[in-house]
């Protein structure tokens, strides 16, 4: 019994099998309950909607980066079928209950917790918890219930419901630092009167592998050989905010409303900084976000005092909440993440918001004060707080904005599409609106010529990837050949890589099939006709991927 | 030349010859041209965008009822593409200078008017019109240009980019009362820095049949069909208000933010009020809001002190400002009408949106006083302002509402789809949102049967009838076999029932392909989740035409 369902409306908790035959994880394991239980036309918020929480195929084992949760739903933010998955503790601990999916329907009137471990599931009663942070959730609840439980969270914005509302999973400390945050899956999961899911897997049975000589010595290759590469040893020094300069450098940071490629102060909030803070503040580089992580990009980042602020002051954060709103001061930015982590929010859509607000006079560049005063509206949920805690597009439309940096109605991320058009073809066709995790092409950035061709690539190999639980990170330095033999020994299987990437193949296939009748039409996949018209200094690149190319992306 | 083509961004104005083996008008000119010359995927407020007007197939004329204006663009509510079509005399007037359609691109950085007479087309500075109010716009319009002009406008709604804007004409007393008012398409018209088309046929050829003597037989054989209805006597009587009693009385008047069907209050604003008031402040009943209307349901209210507040005070505006928010102060309602007239926004939405805030207790039934306000935070843009400004499923969205009443981002209008379920079948499915104009089903409003059959033939034969320029009401009560033989007459064709039907499926064809490509899915048509739950009383009704009927819809 590894399918949990929870119905909210009449509290009922049923333990089923997941289908034997189908091996599937994550974000596969979203596609294939969305696509058999789900009505995609229903509102997001409605209690017809599903929240649906899914470990990764090599989750609770020891495969290196194996502990990405995925947490899916239709998207309040995007209108489309959505999975967003995250580090943190608790993939690992689910597979270790042997859990292979949470699937939360119908709306409990009262806040409730769902509590796990090995003796089973149990909604109780979470009414205090309404409205606190997520900070000081956790401590609560470990306070309650331990402090070795991972702790899956709807944050305040996901109470307010918010679109852009994420859903925190606590890191290796306890901290709810680590979000699967885009697309506003909080509100879905808030919108259930579920505010926090928490397991104890002290007593979980673990995961074996069939043939555990074989993911024995699969998982040393594997983590051997992600360990060798170079960039992975950077990535330890330096965090993801190494990224500040290549992205400057190349001219792909999305700068001052993504007026701009390069921050002429990248230096004043990149890895470099990050690491000499760290070393002056007693913060730490190398840090794990999740168990079994062998690269170890996340950053503890604290203030001048040496207390904590934020783990995992991540590069996407660096330049959407620093570069795009011409904020150089890398506190302030640390500060702003905290408050988003405690809040619930992405700090891609919420940078995309503020930046807008440019168009319209209400920022000005730089204005670190103001940024905040706005963070500070969305907490209290005045009018202008919802309008931007409902993420840019709704945003942009609000202020009758044109120039809306989104697709499918979620902002375009930090990596600018008009730079590196691989990804940009990404962000124009993926099923789950603009994301640099859906499948990142860094190949020959700025020329248009065969990005169709790596974007599909990318986006089936990523589908693929997003079924395991590993890490993006792994994807860019492992290849198939490294995964398929922990996948087959653990499972006793024998796929070949094409077995892999038709699963990837597949979950594309749902989604987009899953979108056209939530009114979502594949045909319509482009990129905002801005970003072909408007270069993008220094580089002067503008996104000229010809759309009858895009319009063929889903042929296979 | 028929066709004039304005382009705003560097005041190009070219006259091209419609194709003359094209017989189309109105809604067809626009699904035709849209079709032709517009990209589907750019962002509605785009300098990309074209916004479109267009007379009807019998404009200019002296046919019945024939002097509707449709204008067009894609839509900023919708996300499709978009006709509204409106009464006052600019059809008329277009059609008598030669003008089949007139089709803007670009956009001026300064505030322009589009100034057509018989010598052709000039475009004036307008920069000193900014922000003020449709009514002291036509005034200022007609001491410039004099009294005689039409005038078509987009209000300081449009200007504010507001998704909920309407492009406003004048009515033959010279006041901007006649709304082209769903689909925000005001907004796309001052995007491109057009402020209003002032048209002078003073001077115009005139209109001439091919047939006169036929045309003459034809026109006079309508008309005397059209009058000898009972209802057309009554709507010259009582105006659409009449609808006030038989909506209440089968229950499908949205009332109490679509909560009730009925409002217990209805005597007070209905029809019959409307006259009783009429009489005692020297208002009007029957009059016509354009030349040839042999229907008139139009009304004139005026205020105790026997001063004009509005013209067509409509049921869709007593339903959706007085019922649906349980006001039922009838100066009231009117007042608000009228301050929506001048800033140049739908009734329909505005009630719809306003009522959807006391599902989070931001709006009590009945405060007239709040209703108002709210419109005053509209008319200075603040941030509750615009997020009501931008329409119910905009405000829905901010405010984390998932009850929202609307198709495709457009309010569900005033005859409810739960009662009138072939109505409601027709807002399900129209490429156009949820309309009433767009496929209006009386017929065994209870029953779920065979609806979606009538909304299908209803949707094509309105089409049909939006291609003519002849009102809504005429459809009601003339059948295509008094419509042909004045188009024929006219044109010196030949057209069977067929053609003519031909024509709405054609155009409904160019509707789905384009929204295909603007990225929305006509899968995904369905009448949102709650109104198949939540059972409407007194009727108890609920919307129950299968998901698979209403798949079908477009099989022809």
């Amino acid at each position: 019994m590894d399918l949990l369902r929870v119905s909210m409306t009449d509290g009922q908790i049923n333990w089923e099998e997941f289908p034997k035959d189908l091996i599937l994880g994550g974000r596969a394991v979203i596609d294939y309950l969305l696509t058999k239980h789900a009505d995609p036309r229903v509102h997001p918020l409605s209690k017809r909607n599903y929240f649906v929480v899914a470990p990764g195929l090599l989750a609770g084992t020891s495969a290196p980066n194996s502990g990405r949760l995925s947490v899916g739903g239709k998207s309040p933010l995007t209108g489309t079928i959505k999975e967003a998955n995250v580090g943190g503790t608790s993939a690992h601990k689910l597979a270790r209950l042997g859990i292979r999916a949470i699937m939360v329907s119908g709306s409990s009137e009262s806040l409730k917790i769902l509590k796990i471990d090995d003796k089973g599931a149990v909604l109780e009663e979470a009414s205090t918890l309404k409205g606190l942070g997520n900070y000081r959730t956790c401590e609560i609840l470990q306070e309650r219930y331990g402090g070795n439980i991972g702790i899956i969270i709807a944050g305040p914005a996901g109470e307010m419901k918010l679109s852009n509302s994420t859903v925190a999973v606590t890191d290796p400390e306890g901290r709810p630092s680590r979000h699967a945050a885009r697309g506003g899956l909080g509100s879905v999961m808030a919108s259930k009167g579920l505010k926090a899911i928490v397991i104890d897997d002290a007593h979980g049975k673990g995961c074996e592998a069939v043939d555990k000589e074989g993911f024995k010595l699969a998982v040393k290759s594997a983590a051997e050989m992600i360990a060798s590469k170079p960039i992975c040893q950077n990535l330890a020094k330096l965090g993801t905010g190494m990224w500040v300069d290549s992205d400057h450098a190349r001219g792909s940071m999305p700068t001052y409303n993504y007026r701009a490629g390069g921050f002429e102060n990248y230096e004043k909030i990149n890895g470099k900084r990050i690491s000499e803070l760290a070393e002056q503040r007693k913060g730490k580089m190398g840090h794990r976000c999740m168990p079994t992580c062998v690269v170890r990009c996340s950053t503890v980042y604290n203030d001048t005092e040496g207390r904590h602020v934020t783990s995992g002051l991540e590069y996407e954060t660096l330049a959407m909440l620093g570069a795009n709103l011409g904020i150089d001061d890398i506190d302030a930015i640390a500060m702003m993440d905290h408050r988003c982590d405690d809040l619930g929010i992405d700090t891609i859509e919420m940078g995309a918001a503020i930046g807008v607000l440019n168009d319209v006079y209400l920022f000005e560049f730089g204005d670190k004060a103001q940024a905040m005063t706005y963070l500070d509206e969305v907490a209290k949920g005045s009018p202008v707080g919802r309008i931007l805690g409902n993420g840019v597009s709704v945003t942009a439309n609000a202020f009758g904005i044109s120039r809306v940096p989104a697709v499918k109605g979620q902002a375009i991320p930090a990596h600018t599409g008009r730079t590196v058009k691989g990804w940009g073809v990404t962000y124009a066709t993926s099923p789950q609106g603009a994301d640099h995790t859906a499948g990142p092409v860094g190949v020959e950035p700025l020329s248009p010529e065969g990005q169709v061709e790596r974007s599909r690539l990318a986006q089936i190999q990523m589908a693929s990837l997003d079924a395991t639980g590993m890490c993006f990170f792994t994807f860019l330095y492992a290849t198939p050949q490294a995964i398929l033999p922990m996948i087959n020994s653990l499972y006793g299987i024998h796929w070949s890589e094409n077995n892999y990437l038709d699963m990837g193949k597949e979950m594309l296939r749902q989604e987009i099939a899953f979108n056209r009748k939530a009114g979502v039409a594949v045909e319509g996949n482009s990129m905002p006709d801005w970003l072909r018209e408007e270069p993008l200094p220094p580089k002067g690149t503008v996104f000229d991927v010809p759309q009858d190319e895009l319009d063929r992306i889903f042929d296979f």
